[in-house]
């Protein structure tokens, strides 16, 4: 194990992450706003590209914008790490950067201590989906999860309605080699890509590190609930069809389903639409969504299958008809146990506490693994609030995961 | 007990509500749209001033424009039916103009059966609130429950948002005298209100009436449940602070409670905003409305109590907070029990089926109740459907509660 000058390294961290808050580096003041081929985004790309060249690192993009950065000629192998550094359009300083800034000090550690780790910093594009309302798209458009029509019609600018095609062609990118994208990962041994965790385990249990084993797969569905709409004083209670009782039942169960489920196994109805929604009225309907998840394909899914055919008998017990609309399923994204032990083991080696965790949320790992051996390492943040300008995080925790994950890169050489 | 011709009175009354369903007397194409000051109310007050001063009626308005019909003069006792013609802006042919007509058809057989019977017939102003954003405003004005500064100031029209006294004195009348409005009152001995009934409990039960022998008092209030908001991915089952769950949890114990309580209390949540309402976040806050009402002001107000007192500590069992913020309150309006007796005589005396029920829907009847003694009659109207084009209602139904009212007030004379 390699013992690193953390404070130092924290010090390096924290001032890229309050240089990259600075008013160049968004289009917002009230927030960190950067998306795909504006200003503000390409001097962040500058900002890496110049501190890397520093390095000896040759900087070049893929066809549509991924920043990669090798400090081996291509054809050599090299361990990916990084993360994206686009930004939610309300966003704060750390989800994404930090990552990236993790990796680039990463790339700083490999030159001072003289360890000449072949290294490949990659910066996916659009992973917020701020630009043009598509999610993980860089990286989608790497793994080749994207069409032809997608990028030249479908995926079109939130700004100005234009073509995700037509603005990268502007920007001075080939979108016409999108698929040569893929060549990219071509080199790489593993990846690994540090992240700020979204949710607040790792503070609530004292934990600075989270290793990453699994990326939650996800069910996400609308349930419709058909009542019958009446006068709110008028209706006695044995003449009614209220389909917000259907609802409180199902949030209910499933809550009950969930963690009966155990294992990482989440549920949540997060939107409610009543119609017509007045004080005075019985609902004539009641649209809610369900997001099941978990690291476990089954488990998740059976409390989905479940909840749905759940709210249907919920609905028909009182006289009424309900339907499960399916919005969108993915499976789980196992990570690679080798990576993923080897990084325990790093952590380990710090005597700092560190926890075994799944990802619930989604990442660009999850398009990288499907083709070179990846995991991920979470730090802190406060509360667990992120897509928010009150975003906050310790440089000093991704200090740690540096050395962490430098040392996991250089036991798997 | 006399015996009309219901099968012509019938035809009268279905003759009178399509003429009033003409263009003339609406001023939408697509619904019944008519309130206060509009051309199409003027033309639909002209109507009944027509048909009524050919029945030898004085026909004269309060100082604000309610319909006054008398077939005695000022001073002389008389007995008072009507109801209101203004419609909701997506209203219906029946909603209050089916009880003035049929208050008409009352005046009519009163000539031609040659019973010469006092009569004041009324069409209040306003009662649905279309087009000043005040419900019951006519009888409100009458029973000086407003204030100068209400009509001067606060109630503004809808359409242009010059106040009511701006519209009511550019319309011929004399907003500076609408304290004398209650005079109106003077000579009256007693109170029928016909009106459709806004729900689906005569049609159900399979009577054709309904004798009313009280309006519901109700709370409204407004809940809200703060929680956390968290990624509804990373946030394990036992991390989270969901305010959903307190509303579902509510939900159903208010159901639970008003059936409980019986004797008509009826507790509804029609109303629910969620936030953020994002598919993949549990929610930070939960509002929600309450209506709890019925026709014994004891139990209904001990429902709303308990299930904001519950909601209170459902919330804090789950580590949340909640607040219960009252929006308004009314007393049950108890009705005149000589006169609902004679109506149910009336009624036994017909053979047709009738049911003794209270109102849950508010009434201009509410207002006039507190000075002359009351009561109303519901006609069924289809599927329990109101303020709405699709409302509809049978003119037999009518035909059959212009006698029984008849008889009544000839009973009560």
């Amino acid at each position: 194990m390699t013992a690193t000058d953390r404070g130092r390294s924290a010090e390096r961290i924290e001032q890229d992450i309050e240089s990259l808050a600075g008013p160049e580096y968004t289009v917002s003041a009230e927030a960190i706003r950067r998306y795909a081929y504006t200003g503000a985004y390409r001097n962040t790309l500058d900002y890496f590209t110049g501190a890397l060249e520093e390095l000896g690192f040759e900087v070049s993009t893929d066809p549509v914008g991924t920043l990669v950065a090798r400090n081996r000629p291509e054809g050599e192998q090299a361990f990916g790490i990084g993360s994206h550094c686009d930004s939610n359009r309300n966003g704060g300083k750390y989800d994404g950067t930090m990552g990236v800034v993790t990796a680039l000090e990463i790339c700083r550690l490999n030159a001072e201590l003289g360890l000449d780790l072949p290294l490949q910093l990659m910066s996916f594009l659009e992973e917020e989906g701020s630009g043009f309302g598509q999610m993980l798209l860089g990286s989608r458009i790497m793994l080749q999860r994207v069409t032809d029509e997608d990028l030249r019609e479908h995926f079109r600018a939130l700004d100005d309605g234009r073509s995700f095609w037509e603005h990268a062609a502007e920007a001075g990118y080939a979108p016409e080699r999108w698929r040569d994208s893929i060549h990219v990962l071509d080199d790489l041994t593993g990846w690994i890509e540090m992240h700020i965790e979204q949710a607040r385990v790792l503070q609530d249990t004292g934990n600075r590190i989270g290793i990453v084993h699994a990326i939650a797969g996800y069910v996400h569905a609308d349930v419709t609930v058909h009542g019958r709409g009446d006068h709110a004083g008028a209706t006695p209670m044995d003449f009614r069809l209220d389909p917000t009782l259907v609802l409180a039942e199902t949030a209910l169960e499933l809550e009950r389903l969930a963690k009966e489920a155990g294992h990482g196994t989440v549920g949540t109805i997060g939107e409610i639409d009543v119609d017509p929604s007045l004080i005075n009225a019985i609902a004539s309907a009641v649209r809610f969504s369900l997001d099941v998840r978990g690291p476990v394909d089954e488990l998740y899914r059976g409390v989905a299958d479940t909840i749905g055919a759940y709210a249907v008998a919920a609905a028909e017990r009182r006289g009424m008809t309900a339907e499960v609309r399916p919005r969108q399923t993915l499976a789980v994204t196992p990570l690679d146990a080798t990576i993923v032990a080897a990084l325990e083991d790093a952590a380990i080696g710090t005597g700092e506490p560190y926890l075994r965790m799944h990802s619930g949320a989604a990442h660009d790992t999850m398009c990288v693994a499907e083709r070179v051996p990846s995991a991920m390492v979470f730090v802190p943040c406060v509360d667990g609030i992120s897509h928010h300008p009150a975003e906050d995080a310790e440089p000093s925790d991704a200090a740690l995961a540096a050395e962490i994950i430098l040392n996991a890169i250089r036991a798997l050489a």
